[in-house]
Order: C-alpha cells, then sequence, then structure tokens
C-alpha cells in the first residue's frame, strides 16, 4: 500500500541519463494504460497532486499555473481579436482554463489523442480541468494531425500543447502539420508551441523551428520557469502570419482587462521573449531578429 | 572505487524533503572536511565538473557561467566606474573570473571564509578558479563579518556570494552584517546578494531583504536560471545607494564592450528584474517600484 508506515515513496525522472528530478509522494490516485501511453496521478507532499505520462512529470498543482498562462495569454493578448481558438493536445485542461478567461473567445476547440487523460484529470486534478465543461469548450478525441487535415474551420489561434516529441507526441513536430496549422490559420493567426528545453533539447528546438520557418513570417521563442520539467526552463514557440509579439503587444489591454494571473503580466510578457546568448546562438539563423525596446531604459545621469 | 564495473553512481540533493535534484557522477576528485564544512568535487556525466558543500551543489561546470554572469556583470554595467570590488565568500573563483573581464576593475578583494573551497577549486576547477591568480585579486581567508567590521576602505561594488542560510553561510544574511556593507560602499555603491529560490524560498527573500532595507535607497530583485538549483529559477538581490538597475544602465555600454558572455546581454539585463506576479506579490511592500519601460514597445497597428 503506498500509505504504510515506513515507506517513503518518491517518483522519479531521468533525462538524458544524466539528471533526475524527483518529488515525494503520499500516494497513487490514479493509474492506467491507454492506447497510447501510461497515465499516472499521484498525491505529492509539496507539490499538490501530479500528472505522469510514460513516466514524464506533465504538470503539478504547485506549478501549472506558470505553463498554462504562458502558453495562454501571450498569443491572446497579442492577436487583436482571438474569437476561435484551438488546443492540440493539453488533456488535463489548463490551457483552456486560461483561455476562458478571456470573454472575448468564442470557443475552443480541443483536440486530444486520449480521452485516458482527459477522464482522469477531470476526476483527480478539478483545480486544471475545471473549465472543461464550459460551454464555449468543444472537447474531440481525435488524433491532431487528422484533424487539421480534416477542418474546414478557420482559426485565429492555434495552441500544440504537446508532449515531448516522442510516441503519440512526435508528429506535432513535424512539418506536414505546421503547413496544415499555417493553412488553417486566419490572416492574424499565431500558433503556439510546447518548444522543450533551452539547455537540454537545443537539437530538437532547431528541428522543430526550421520545420515551421516556411510556413509563419513570424518567429519566435520565449521562456518560462518550470519546477517540474528538467532544467528549469522552458520554452514556447511563437510564429504567426504577422502579429509581432512585442510590435503588437499594447500592455494596457492586460492592465485594462479583469484577467487574474500569478506569473504573467505585461512586463513577463516582454522579457520572456529576452533570450540568454546560448540560446539565440543556437537560433540566430531560424528566429526573426526581435526589437525589444530596451534602449529607452537608457537615462543617463 | 567509483569506477568499478557496474556500479552506478548518482549525486542527490534533497531539498525541503518533498523535491530531489540528482545527477550521474563518473568518479569523485576531491573530498574533504574543513572547520566549516565537507567540500566534495565529483565529476558528473552530463554537467562537467561539480562543487558540493555539506552535500548541496555549489555548481557545475555546465551552467556555472549563468550564475557568474549574472551576479557580476548587473552591477558591474550599471556602476557608473567600478574600480574596488569586494567579494565575500564565492570561494570558487567564479564571480572573480567574471569580474575580471572588466578592464577598468582595478582590485577585487575576495574574503572567503574557507580556504579548503579555495585550493580545491583552484586544484579541481581551473576553469571556475582560473582568474584566482590574476594580480588584481587580493585573497583574504576571513570570516566575511569581521572583515567588513575591520575595513576602512570603500568600495564600489560589493557582492556577497554566500552559500545559504545555514551554517557558515547565515551571519552574511544579517541586518549587522548588511548595515556595515552600507558603511563600506561609495556614494555611488551597489551590493549583489544570493537571494535564494523565489519558488521555495519566499520567507527567507522577505526576511533578508527586510534585513537590507533600512540601509538602501534602491532595494530590487531579479532573476536567473540554473540547472543545478532546486526549481531552477534563482535569485539575486539589488541594493545600491541610489543607482537605477534600470534607469542608469547603458546598453551601449555592453554593446561596446568586449566582454564576451554566454547568458547575459543588455535585453537579459533589464528582463531579469521583470518579477512574475507570485514574486511581487510577496515582495511589494519592500521592493521599490520598478519602472521598465515596456510601454514603448506598444506599436499600434
Amino acid at each position: 500500500m503506498d500509505t504504510s508506515v515506513g515507506l517513503e515513496l518518491w517518483v522519479k525522472e531521468i533525462h538524458q541519463n544524466t539528471t533526475g528530478l524527483s518529488f515525494k509522494v503520499e500516494k497513487t490516485l490514479f493509474s492506467g494504460q491507454s492506447r497510447f501511453q501510461k497515465v499516472d496521478i499521484v498525491q505529492t507532499y509539496g507539490h499538490g497532486i501530479m500528472l505522469l505520462n510514460d513516466g514524464i512529470i506533465m504538470l503539478s498543482e504547485r506549478d501549472e499555473f506558470i505553463y498554462h498562462e504562458m502558453i495562454a495569454h501571450v498569443p491572446l493578448f497579442v492577436h487583436p481579436s482571438p474569437k476561435q481558438v484551438l488546443v492540440i493536445g493539453g488533456g488535463d485542461g489548463g490551457t483552456v482554463r486560461e483561455i476562458m478567461k478571456h470573454p472575448g473567445v468564442e470557443r475552443v476547440v480541443m483536440v486530444e489523442i486520449d480521452e485516458l487523460v482527459v477522464n482522469a484529470c477531470r476526476t483527480h486534478l478539478s483545480s486544471v480541468s475545471c473549465e472543461m465543461d464550459n460551454p464555449r469548450v468543444e472537447l474531440c478525441i481525435e488524433d491532431g494531425t487528422e484533424y487539421v487535415d480534416n477542418t474546414q474551420e478557420i482559426f485565429d489561434v492555434v495552441i500544440v500543447d504537446s508532449t515531448d516529441p516522442v510516441g503519440p507526441g512526435a508528429v506535432l513536430f513535424s512539418r506536414p502539420f505546421y503547413e496544415k496549422i499555417s493553412a488553417i490559420l486566419g490572416p492574424d493567426g499565431i500558433m503556439i508551441t510546447q518548444a522543450e528545453s533551452p539547455f537540454y533539447d537545443h537539437d530538437i528546438q532547431r528541428t522543430m523551428l526550421l520545420n515551421q520557418r516556411p510556413f509563419f513570417k513570424k518567429l519566435q521563442l520565449y521562456l518560462f520557469s518550470t519546477l517540474t520539467y528538467p532544467g528549469g526552463l522552458w520554452s514556447f514557440g511563437y510564429a504567426s502570419k504577422g502579429i509581432c509579439p512585442i510590435g503588437d503587444f499594447d500592455p494596457d489591454r492586460v492592465e485594462t482587462s479583469d484577467i487574474s494571473t500569478r506569473y504573467y503580466n505585461p512586463k513577463i510578457h516582454i522579457a520572456a521573449f529576452a533570450l540568454p546568448n546560448f540560446v539565440s546562438e543556437n537560433l540566430e539563423d531560424i528566429l526573426d531578429p526581435i526589437v525589444i525596446p530596451f534602449q529607452n531604459a537608457q537615462i543617463k545621469k
């Protein structure tokens, strides 16, 4: 039994066979096996409830707000009027929860391949899945690539809230997939993609952004923190038909909204696009140069 | 033997008994015990050589550049003309190495309580300790609090490159210590302090910044990433007699310098002071409001 006296349980994720991240576990809340992956939900001691797919930590209640705020609010506060949003993956519901904070969004289509993730999170992770029953949310249990191949709809924002490029998530990093997304985006359209670790996954980052490059006018990377992914620094790709995440961003839209956040704010929005040298040097031939108007900080003595 | 076939070695740091960070180890290069702490240097598989004091990871060769660039270049590029620098702690030499990149710095006094750390890093971590023999560096093996009590000198920048507020490092987070530092800083003086994790150490952050507050006109926190500390997001305190880390920062000074960095750049300098809501809300009654001129990013369509 998980709760037997004297037994100390830790969940541990080993990354690239050189580093590991572990969390002390109180008990297992759910374990299941779908056609695609093993799904586990555990109660930890210091980090709330945690979701793992195939043993890889997807989120913890303690820090998931960062990932989900940054994947949702950056595009939704940059697009001039986002009404139709498509989420590929994101079965836990956290991305949808943040999108639902935007009253102007009329409809979110969420395409998740694995119903087991959705159902397990509905039951055991209600702080994350709490907006899944919102009437503006339409859930499709379907392969994301098939959905984008077949849909006749046009979206303002597409969010690829994927797992790593192994197993069911691999195809969500491919060139044909990005081309299809580009085709279903409106003229102000923005695509956000989960873009892995700048420390550990520089080759994956190059490959996925090179795969996006032909289909988007603007391509950027932005950064955020996480407690539960290796290295603690993580990234999203920003791709658009022309809308600039800095130049077209109006901080007043955030300040005058009623949207409550714990990580995201206008300063963080812009600061997230400031890349350390080792990150920008890896991607400088792929990303667009970005002008962050920091020069205005210059107030000489 | 560390290298015997079949033996898999991992070094593991447990934080607050709820999370752990581990790294695969090839062999131990050095183990010693001083009057103050146990000092270990190990060769890891994926993260180069690693230094641990009392089992707590101090640095790895793979990511130490981030910590050391951010602790040194932020104050040295903000102070109008830093010539005399005091480093308290920092026995590994990484902070001194970055300071030595500034040709205008005439002298660094490094006050480290534990000679064993200095000697072990000189022998086994030369990529970090490589500037310790620079004639501009003066090493004092002494208690940092005694040094600041007794010195008659005035410094432009004081960097408190301390361990955590337990053991020999505890006194380096105290109110009398900060008062003494304030007294030995010149009118443009800046003090930088290792300020722990915004995720895990919010109480320590409040206490240490409240201890600094009475003696400094400007007080800020800035953030950076680390692979080897729990949570991956870490912070430094910025305290000054009046110099503002944003308003008095001239990006051109960085651009026209010959200083080579792998993390730090002018955008990162300013972005580091943009705090997530959960961080600024914890400290809003202590820190000065900071105006980052992001409003100028607003280029309406």
